[in-house]
């Protein structure tokens, strides 16, 4: 068999592995629906739980591995890494940002449960997102400089100089002519920066030498395999979406810059991705075959 | 002159001097306005440096400082926690929320600067405010061990357990007979949770002995002090909105008991946080000085 084509199968074995196993962490960590005010928990559960990749949480787990720790002490901060995606989507879906009623083939949570208890039901996963990185000396058995070092690049990457800042800059460029300068500002902000953060932080557990962490130069190397992946990631989204009338006036590559020019932009943005991770060995592998499966999927 | 009078002098003093301190690290600790995406910089500086009181950020420096601290130390915390309340007052001044256009009397967040705005501004503040926090070991000198005990406790109450799960209630309640038993549990989520952690955390960071920290009976005194003071605030607020019509809606004790039995509970929770600080010495004298400033507050 084809090295490649092994390796692409053995990437989707081991995000659907992980994936379930992210999910279970979720669910655990996840207050009840039965307890009270039981319509926000029930409408966080109803988003952090629907259907998903978990990217952002495997891509933690495989970093982790990749310092080579076991990927078992990245499952509470990959869960809480998928709060703060959850969080992001509630947010993104509401009317007065992209207004979708739809997400992952189900009523969104402003459908589902109205406005009111969608924004608080987001503003609580981020916060208890929070909670489990604090809890992480008890739920991973590391230092607590390490969950201090995690909580900082996280937070960074969430907020108005990561995430929210690239989705301001994405409110701000709807249904105007953006240039490239900006489109790149978007994509870094709104996308690579968590998934960047995922790969970071992931590393960061698995050495579990406090701040200290961000001067190995393998958790340098996973970071920049990060950033370039999650522009490419946004462009295959933007790709995959170019053709829905209902995103016509969202700011992309494919309509900045025409369909071939923005395939080109996402290969040459997974091959800076592989080759970020070349030297790291079979984890670094297993990294390269995710950047290619994320390249070529489908939905 | 009246010992009273000297000490609701001595209070009111306090107040004032620190909330000066906490502005101007809140205008240090945040983004600046000509930081791209501006639009939402502004936003956050608009909504957390307009005038307020900065009563739960000086409450954190009096904790810290009656457990034998010097108070500069709980500043960036103090900060934090002013960043949690301004994200809490933007979500809810929201059209899906309370619907409110003013907020001291300036237009709201929304109506400043749009709803998607707000939202992101919110979010962003929260977010921020738990990368100081991760931040503390560094801006004030204390262990890792003790910002990871501070931000659970923070986490724990400004989250679905806490402010968020009180304003969740609230909304519920929006338009229909209450109990009391619910009425008590969104007062004590949604403004004594976070007042009662103000007190916890900045005893915390005094102490700087990790979760330790939480089993030291001053601790455990602050705490219950922060709670019935909390509630006592909520009921003076409601007390002082009694004749606002556009609150005719809203839940609350005037509402549910009337005025006379609503004051004499305001009392009843004033006198039971006075009875948690009286054995504190000077800091709890100052404590109890405040309470009873709250209490008789005019706005």
């Amino acid at each position: 068999m084809d090295e490649h084509i092994q390796d692409t199968q053995r990437a989707r074995a081991y995000l659907a592995r992980w994936a379930a196993r992210v999910e279970a962490e979720l669910d655990r960590l996840l207050p009840p629906e039965s307890e009270p005010p039981q319509v926000l928990h029930r409408a966080m559960r109803y988003s952090t739980l629907s259907p998903g990749k978990r990217l952002r949480a495997v891509l933690a787990v495989a970093a982790c591995e990749a310092v080579g720790a076991d990927g078992e002490r990245a499952l509470s901060l990959g869960a809480a890494i998928e709060m703060i995606h959850a969080y992001s989507l509630i947010h993104d879906d509401l009317p007065a940002m992209d207004d979708d009623d739809w997400r992952r083939g189900r009523p969104s949570c402003h459908r589902a449960f109205g406005e009111g208890v969608a924004i608080l039901a987001g503003d609580a996963l981020q916060t208890l997102a929070f909670e489990v990185l604090s809890q992480l000396p008890a739920l991973a058995g590391i230092q607590p400089s390490t969950a201090v070092a995690v909580t900082a690049v996280l937070a960074r990457a969430t907020g108005s100089r990561g995430m929210a800042g690239g989705q301001a800059a994405d409110l701000e460029a709807m249904g105007r002519a953006v240039d490239a300068a900006t489109l790149s500002f978007i994509h870094r902000h709104k996308t690579a920066a968590l998934i960047r953060a995922s790969l970071v932080s992931g590393a960061l557990v698995g050495l579990d030498e406090g701040e200290a962490g961000l001067r190995d130069p393998v958790v340098a190397a996973l970071g920049r395999f990060g950033e370039s992946l999650g522009v490419a990631f946004q462009i295959v989204d933007d790709l995959l979406d170019a053709d829905d009338e209902r995103k016509a006036d969202e700011a992309s590559y494919p309509r900045l810059l025409g369909r071939e020019r923005a395939v080109q932009e996402a290969d040459r943005l997974t091959h800076e991705a592989l080759a970020a991770v070349e030297a790291l060995g079979p984890r670094g592998q297993l990294l390269g075959a995710m950047a290619r499966l994320l390249r070529h999927r489908e939905a």
